[in-house]
């Protein structure tokens, strides 16, 4: 045991906030109803090995524990304080933490932001205490933090399985769901968890970050209600998702699930598809379901990536297990490795004529009366270079319960022997079975081994899924853009009013910054029109520009193939037009521009998201877009590499190839543009809105027919 | 006890089957390793308390059970044979046992139609021996039934817990799988089962049936890998549906999984897409996990139904999971509850200042010192019309574990007081609780009162959904179509070759029909044609009519805003072209059709699934059908209220209602027109395929742009 004076030298506020070699808990209490008591008592049973101190303005001991009567009563440098005091009180502890050099405090109390106004000055004390004393701050309203390896168990609840998973949750009742979901499979257990509450200082980003650099955890498991930076967490999350894998759940991503985690914490809410795609950009692994976070966490922590350009193999011992793992592992976007004749054969030996040895492989009783079968046919994948992992469904490790107790031995063979394949291929292999509930040794020695063993084929394969997304991020990464933007460009985008620009000036703008918007002149007389359109010699767009039109067609305002002869007549005609339907719009003149030749309509946009600021849209344009409802996200700027993946997500990749008549659209040059679009977007910080809609494409040319910009 | 003689007199095949008095195993053992030692001992194991006989040509006993040397030699009217032996033995078994007023044999062996050529003609043999002898068989390769109250155990697994799902599957691994996961979530137990195998005699249809009237049966769990006749599925379905919950999950949806259930199973492969929408026409709940399976009938064998018209509230004790159950229902598509004014107010009184009283409910620590405020809340929401069901989610019944055990008689006391809230208003309640794993005594009294209890919020979600849709399907099934078709309808639009009608043909038939195609003219001359267009007095389009063009565009067989004076040079232009395009096409004529106005485009197409026999797609039309894949499928026929269920389904809905300068679309007449195709669909027996593409909408008028019929 050391005293605390030792160990605050070199680490860092964070390292003794996530390891404290010293606590105290403000607001100690002998009342075992209290969390000042709990929380004493969590510490005793974990068998946390280094001081604990209290701090009660009645001084005396809690099971054994010296309660001191003031803060200023302490030994200086304590890592971590727990305040349990009620709201308005924390500040002031806060600040006199400070003045004994305790590093972080950890503040459980309820009634700050989430309650209404008098919380809301609560929360901004607190925030200041924070900021102006260096005290690190956990929360408020918080569970806690919990170290399991050293028994700093601060939230107090009992029995936290030690393993390679650290945690991080908005609220606390997650780790309680955390805690019932890896009982409930078995999973591995946690190393670090910190649950969040109202971040008034400490956020995810930091979090994240200091997670992915401890050496005993392997995965990340993260739940939100909000983030109240989302493009630092993302930046946060690359950086900690190039180290470790960081598996995210999000609360309130409906209408009615948003407006619980408001009244819950307080956050800004967001569109969430947009959340969903930059979040996947920074490579972060979504799960959908609650369900699913201890799972995905689990199997990313204990076995490895599947090599990008790897498929999976299905190893099964029934043809309804087979099928409904294979039309999992589709739904699922994995792709079922095509086996090589050799493989077949190979299969086809070792299992005999009724077993099915195109993928899925089905065993077909081959394995009833040995089960060590299982282990030679997952070898026998393994050596086709088409195949990334082994997925085993069924009944693995339960004969010996099924069919006779003699063969529970050759099943603890079958498992030691997949082990080993795992160990010298350095491939994974996930197992599904039936048997998973009645944790069988066999499964036992598999999960010791790296081989996850699931009860759900659903489960199974979703692990499955995370280990194939997780392959190809590795591979690719050094493909992918850094997120950060420059300082100030999501808060000169997020406030105050915004101005549309006219046409010629939003195109000028584009030009300049390298996204060519194609020939356009501006002409302020009917003279110059005809002019402008004689100069392209083909029929030319006329529109009216003028900052007070909105939409220009609704005015009148709009000509299509005009030719230089009925230039002017065109002139004419919008200028009336505009001046009866628009009056006072006062036009500075038309734009010109050539009629774009038939191609694919599509859609480019920038928007600011209040979460995550620049993202750039792409999908279907034209009068569809609302009813396609066709659009895929990322946060600006990314790659090249980005930008096809985000082109492939939408329904309107499908008509770049020559659909129907159609000319083909080059990806590469649309790609590109969209790359320049997000750099324009990430760069310009006074850019509100960019609407290109539509552009139409063909070959590889793009012509921006209608160029909307709106800035700050 | 009963001798076999008394009771077969008045029970039909099925019911001596589902519910044998007497049982003989045909292929008795004395080695415990063979079926035809375990099934006896699993009989005995199970307290079956009926005869049951063996036969083998050794004679003896088998467990004190009297074996015959010869199936001759057994006592008459035995109720059911399970017959365990090699394949090729068991079409002569089943003509023996007719000899001696056996109802049913059920056939374990595999090595029939899955397994090749030879292996088909013993199946065939085998279908021989039930069509000409009456003996129902159940399988080949089949796991055997299990009567679960009665102890008629003949598939051999141990300890089924009894209860009121019913079970009907494919293969018997599947039966593993459900008991798995029964075990897993402490679900509703197993009241009859049948793995139908490869259905050489009894299919899923008459399992349905007999299922459905079952007493101690209150929801069906059933998983296929292709039906044999998907139309008397469907039908039966339907039928089973309306008596009791079916839920369905389907192996081999996808490519991978099709082709995994082919070779397990010999069975043709459909649309997925279709199949999918057929199924939910009919009533079934589908499941696209295999973990959904037994947790879904578990809630629908357990729960009432929703009512038609009441929405859900969440009721939880925590942000974290209210956000979480919020987010989930949305996405299942289960409407949340708009709470009065008066029940928030009810609920902030109950609950106090800091619970979030809009639904979701957050109880925010109020229930922590009292768990009966959770019935109380419950109750102040079903006393609001709106609420339909409560979902509770977070810690419930497990306060005692987390908090302070003196917690746990207030938790036997809010769990009784929500059972009677249920018996009393008849409204379910669903549970999701981290400490279900605990297995609480208070989650046992929910359970025991019909309130499910699960682990997953998904879960939970999932079943209130299978809940809410429930509610819907019985307050509208007066509103469905009858599925059957007339005889023959199938059979003759799968077989043969399909000729394609031309289309004055074509049109002249959907006229007959009712099926308005609007009006048209055949011309076979220059003069006809021009007289068509003046007597139409609009621009027409004029198109060649000849059963030798497939595409007539292709072959500039088409003119479009024709005027009278022009149509001549149209029909000069049209021969000359064809002429030259398409050598030997000898056109008839051309077909002289007003151009239609301007609106939204649409398709209407009949197919032959060949597994469901003639269904109807409708979505978007025009260019874009193959990009958008905006396709709705119902099996013919249909009523209005099924039409416009399936046109809400589609992308083509949101340009219905005046998108975007298009004309709105009277909803109503367009459900019409889909009845009546689907009336001709269901009728013409002789239909292969119908194509409307485009289908101009406007208003209350269909313009139907081009007509294609196939016909056999």
């Amino acid at each position: 045991m050391t005293t605390p004076g030792d160990v605050c030298v070199e680490r860092t506020a964070l390292d003794r906030l996530f390891d404290p070699r010293s606590i105290v808990v403000i607001g100690a209490s002998t009342d075992p109803g209290k969390r000042g008591y709990q929380v004493i008592q969590a510490l005793r049973r974990s068998d946390y090995p280094y001081p604990v101190y209290g701090v009660n303005p009645r001084g005396t001991t809690v099971l054994d524990i010296p309660v001191l009567r003031s803060i200023a009563e302490l030994p200086p440098g304590i890592d971590v304080a727990l305040i349990a005091l009620p709201a308005a009180a924390a500040p002031q502890a806060v600040r006199e933490l400070a003045g004994v050099g305790v590093a972080a405090a950890v503040v459980l109390a309820n009634g700050f932001r989430e309650s209404g106004p008098s919380g809301a000055t609560a929360e901004s004390e607190l925030a200041a205490a924070a900021a102006e004393t260096g005290v690190r701050v956990v929360g408020p309203n918080t569970s806690g933090i919990l170290n399991v390896a050293t028994g700093a168990n601060l939230v107090g609840v009992g029995d936290v399985p030690s393993g390679p998973v650290s945690a991080l949750t908005q609220s606390g009742n997650m780790l309680l769901s955390l805690l019932a979901d890896i009982r409930a499979a078995q999973g591995p257990g946690l190393h670090t968890y910190v649950g969040l509450g109202n971040q008034v200082d400490l956020r995810y980003d930091e979090c994240l970050r200091h997670l992915a650099t401890l050496p005993g955890t392997s995965a990340i498991a993260v739940h939100s209600e909000g983030l109240p930076d989302g493009r630092a967490f993302l930046v946060a999350a690359a950086e900690a998702a190039r180290r470790r894998p960081v598996v995210l759940l999000r609360g309130g991503r409906s209408e009615a699930g948003k407006r619980s985690a408001l009244s819950h914490t307080g956050s800004v809410a967001g569109a969430d598809d947009v959340a969903a795609a930059v979040l996947t950009q920074a490579g972060v692994e979504l799960v959908d379901r609650s369900d699913e976070l201890a799972v995905v966490a689990g199997v990313l922590a204990t076995a490895n990536a599947i090599p990008a350009g790897r498929a999976v193999a299905v190893l099964s011992d029934g043809g309804g297990h087979a099928a409904l793992a294979a039309d999992a592992l589709t739904a699922a976007g994995v792709p079922l490795a095509v086996l090589a004749d050799e493989t077949r054969n190979c299969l086809r030996a070792l299992l005999g004529a009724p077993a099915a040895v195109a993928n899925p492989v089905d065993v077909a009783g081959a394995t009833d009366a040995d089960p060590a079968l299982f282990a030679d046919a997952a070898a026998a994948l393994f050596a086709d270079p088409a195949v990334g992992s082994v997925l085993v469904v069924g009944l693995f490790g339960g004969y010996h319960l099924r069919f006779d107790a003699r063969l529970a031995e050759d099943e603890m063979v079958a498992a030691s022997r997949l082990v080993d394949l795992v160990d010298r291929t350095g491939l994974p292999v996930v197992v599904q079975s039936c048997y998973a509930i009645d944790q069988p040794e066999n499964h036992r020695t598999l999960r010791d081994g790296g081989i996850p063993v699931l009860n759900s084929i659903d489960h199974a394969v979703r692990g499955v899924a995370a280990l194939h997304r997780r392959g190809i991020r590795r591979a690719d990464a050094h493909l992918r853009a850094d997120l950060r933007l420059p300082s100030g460009r999501v808060d000169a985008g997020t406030s105050g009013d915004a101005r549309l620009l006219d046409e010629p000036a939003a195109r000028a703008r584009l030009d300049g910054a390298g996204i060519d918007t194609g020939p356009w002149r501006f002409a302020d007389s009917a003279a110059e029109a005809a002019a402008a359109v004689a100069e392209f010699a083909v029929p030319c767009a006329v529109k009216v520009v003028s900052s007070a039109v909105g939409h220009k067609s609704d005015v009148g305002g709009v000509r299509l193939g005009v030719a230089a002869a009925d230039a002017g007549q065109a002139w004419e005609s919008i200028m009336a037009s505009v001046a009866a339907k628009a009056a006072g719009a006062e036009p500075a003149g038309v734009l010109v521009v050539p009629m774009a030749p038939t191609g694919v309509e599509l859609l480019v946009g920038v928007t600011m998201d209040p979460i995550f600021g620049p993202v750039v849209a792409f999908g279907c344009g034209g009068v569809l877009v609302e009813a396609l409802r066709d659009v895929a996200f990322r946060a600006a700027p990314f790659t090249r590499h980005e930008a096809l993946e985000m082109i492939a997500e939408t329904t309107a990749s499908r008509m770049l190839d020559g659909y129907r008549g159609l000319p083909a659209v080059d990806r590469g040059t649309l790609a590109e543009f969209l790359v320049r679009v997000s750099e324009f977007a990430a760069a310009a910080v006074d850019l509100v809105e960019l609407d290109l809609n539509p552009v139409i494409a063909a070959g590889d040319a793009l012509y921006p027919v209608d160029v909307r910009i709106a800035t700050r």
